[in-house]
């Protein structure tokens, strides 16, 4: 950020008077530009024993396999966020909404929020930023070609809850390291 | 936001292609400035069967109690925020830190999130942005004196939750109207 959104100035870079941390000032309107995490929310389908699934039609991680989320928009509830990004790239509907995963990715200053619920009526097909969507049972899901590790994990925590029928929110950390993915669970 | 803080020029609002929401575009530098939603991470840190609250020292609602809470910063995790805001406005350690509540605040784009745990040693002295800080039992609780609805449910799912002695995630939207403020829970 370079230029005051209020006034058009160029902003300086300092520690505004009792904060912490360096942020974007305008020392001509003095306005100070915060920038803060985003919310990715989404879902995860499930229709019988399979979870739909969406082929990303668009970077990063084009032609990869994913979940439908996306980013969180003003003045929407998380669910809200999260059965609009169903709808927008799958197609679907979501039934039974349940707040299933937090994620936070610091490094990339992102929070997932996952909700698990049933597709309705097993409909489903690609939207504008989707390639394709399957109905895929555990056995066909494509591990080595899914798009993000946030989705990877998500994963394997609800395929373990579903294998004994008990689901609890998970609050998980990834931290990135050079050589790879580090994750976190909090009690 | 009037200008681009990429390169200082006046911005358009226009649905940008592909895209379904006006946005504060820029035709100069063809930057597009999105706004979304905030997260509001905190803590109900408690020691033994007391709470602990602040009483604000800022606008909004100056002098009136709260839990510990603030803006989550970028390259942060959601329970590192909830902990650092206990830190600064309560200088106090929050110990077995768990997810407690989401709740989704769409009339002004946040979305809070609070652990519940444990306050290290009991220890606890008001912070830059607290009047005071004050560890209080159920029957102390200054209802009439709190600073936001969202601080109030909290408390009451909480308290509630404690004397079943059975925590779960509550997952809540409130949604605000003309003559007050409604609560949904989620499943």
């Amino acid at each position: 950020m370079n230029y005051c959104g209020e006034c058009g100035a160029r902003l300086s870079i300092r520690i505004p008077k009792g904060d912490h941390l360096p942020r974007s000032v305008c020392d001509q309107c003095n306005t100070i530009h915060y920038q803060n995490p985003k919310i990715v929310a989404g879902c995860i389908p499930t229709w019988n024993d399979k979870i739909l699934f969406c082929k990303r039609a668009i970077e990063p991680r084009w032609g990869l396999w994913t979940l439908p989320a996306g980013f969180m928009e003003n003045k929407e509830t998380t669910a809200e966020a999260a059965a609009r990004e169903t709808r927008e790239e799958a197609n679907a509907i979501i039934e039974n909404m349940a707040l299933y995963s937090v994620f936070s990715l610091p490094h990339i200053s992102q929070v997932y929020m996952m909700y698990r619920g049933q597709l309705k009526d097993g409909l489903a097909s690609p939207g504008e930023e989707s390639l394709e969507v399957a109905l895929l049972n555990e056995d066909a899901i494509p591990w080595d070609r899914l798009a993000f590790p946030v989705i990877e994990k998500t994963l394997r925590l609800f395929l373990e809850d579903r294998r004994q029928n008990q689901y609890r929110v998970h609050n998980v950390t990834i931290l990135k390291h050079p050589d790879g993915f580090e994750f976190e669970e909090l009690p």
